[in-house]
Parts: structure tokens; sequence; C-alpha cells
């Protein structure tokens, strides 16, 4: 019997972390759900930086594996599915957002340009606007709306 | 000519931080760094997840190359590296922190268990902790020992 508990090879946090979401794709999955408010395999297909079918689907079930994403089927259509971040993948939104913050700064050709009030809000408490930004999440709404000057 | 300018696949700060450090092994470098205060090819190699040795040199060619790291010649030994985070590499330091601050929240096993007072911070004002951090770091120790209790 399999322990419910994800082996992984050390429980040093920076590792764990990085077991659960040190994937460029997978991070590109959290980005297009918390940002954008994608939920179906079809939208993120259609990201710019271009899935693979295979990478796609296989990080989508990692991602279930670890407990941070939930699949159910679409209110309008049985045969769609659509993911959900539960509470520990909602958690990770401070860590996008640190993400967001050090490209800012370091990318002369950021689109970042395009949010500075949420840039400037990360600068000065992550922790608060990450709060609201889950919130908006959780009701499966994206947050780009709300920053895009 | 190559560019100056790193080539990625899209300007979305989620995304253009993934492709410098969005990658296990390129991260477990910039930890051993940061809280171990390795500096070195051999000392990185000893680490617990186990290094392969072409793994590790293709990441610290990758981090240099993303202007995260520099190398020099160790004062002690001309034929032995010292690699050291650049300003920029250090800026990644609250990314770091909001990794222990998931993991203790959510691996029930989680080694953060030994730095309660560092979590307690990271919570409270990760940018205020994380700047001390980068003066311990930017002279050449890891944090760690500050924080073991």
């Amino acid at each position: 019997m399999k322990s419910d508990v994800k082996e992984v090879r050390s429980h040093c946090p920076v590792n764990f972390a990085l077991e659960a979401v040190g994937d460029r794709w997978a991070l590109l999955i959290l980005r297009d759900i918390v940002f954008r408010g994608k939920r179906s395999y079809s939208e993120f297909l259609k990201s710019e930086e271009g899935f693979a079918t295979n990478i796609l689907a296989s990080r989508l079930e990692h991602l279930m594996a670890c407990g941070i994403l939930t699949r159910a089927e679409a209110a309008d259509d049985a045969r769609k599915a659509v993911y959900s971040l539960t509470a520990k993948g909602l958690d990770l939104v401070p860590l996008l957002f640190e993400m967001v913050l050090w490209s800012a700064k370091h990318d002369p050709l950021s689109e970042a340009a395009r949010i500075p009030r949420l840039v400037e809000l990360i600068e000065k408490n992550n922790r608060k606007v990450s709060a609201k930004a889950m919130e908006t999440v959780r009701q499966g709404e994206g947050i780009l709306r709300d920053y895009v000057a």
C-alpha cells in the first residue's frame, strides 16, 4: 500500500516546495489559473509558451497528486473537466507574486510594466495583496483584470 | 552576434523568473549558497538530494548566463572556483523564503520545524528578514546558523 504522503528526496523546505512546483510547466499552469482565470486543458494549451500536450497532461496529474489542484466536471458540460486550486495550491500565490516582483526588477522587457499597481502592492505587503488575490481565484476568476493599467 | 539579453519564450513576469530558476536543481544550488554558505562545486555535490555531476555543471553555467551567479578563483587556491550570488541573485532570497513558508505549512515532516523563528519572521515581514539575510550571504556566510533552534 502506498503512503499518503508523496515520497520526497528530502524534507528540506526548499526542496519540498521544489518537488511540488519546481518545474516551469507546472508553475505556468498555476499562473494561468491565478492571473488569467483559466480552468480547462484546452485553455492551458493556448498559452504563449506552448505546452506540449503530454507535458501539460503529466503536470496536471502531478499537481493533483501533490494536492495542489482538483479536477471536477464543468457545470455546463459533464464531458469537460475544470481544474481548481485547493487551499494548499492557493497558498502558492505569494510565491508567484515574488516571481513577478523579481522579474519586474530584472527583466527590462517585462510585461509587469502593465501591472504597476500590483507590483507596488507586492513589494509593500505581499501577504495582504495575496490574501485578496486568493479570494478572487477561489471564486474562479483570474486576478489580471483587476490590475492591468 | 548573440544578444546580451537571454532569449525567453515570453516576458510574462512569472515565465521570466521560471526560465531563470524554474528548475529544481538550479534552485537547490541557490538554497545551498543562501542557507548553508556553500560556494564550490565539490560542496554542492555533497547535497543530500544528489546532484548528478553533469546537471550540477550545466545549472551553474545556466545561472551564470542568467547573471545570477558569478565565478571567481578562491583566495587560497587559484585552481578552486568559488561561486557567489550577484545582486540579481540575492534578490531571489524572498522567493526562497516563500518556499520555506509554504513547506512549513504543508509538509508534515518539514525540517522547517528546526527554524521556527525564521518561519515566523518570513510570515510577518519577508521583505525585512530577506534584507538581513542578503547581507549575511553577501559576506559569504549561510544564514542557517542564525536560525537553527
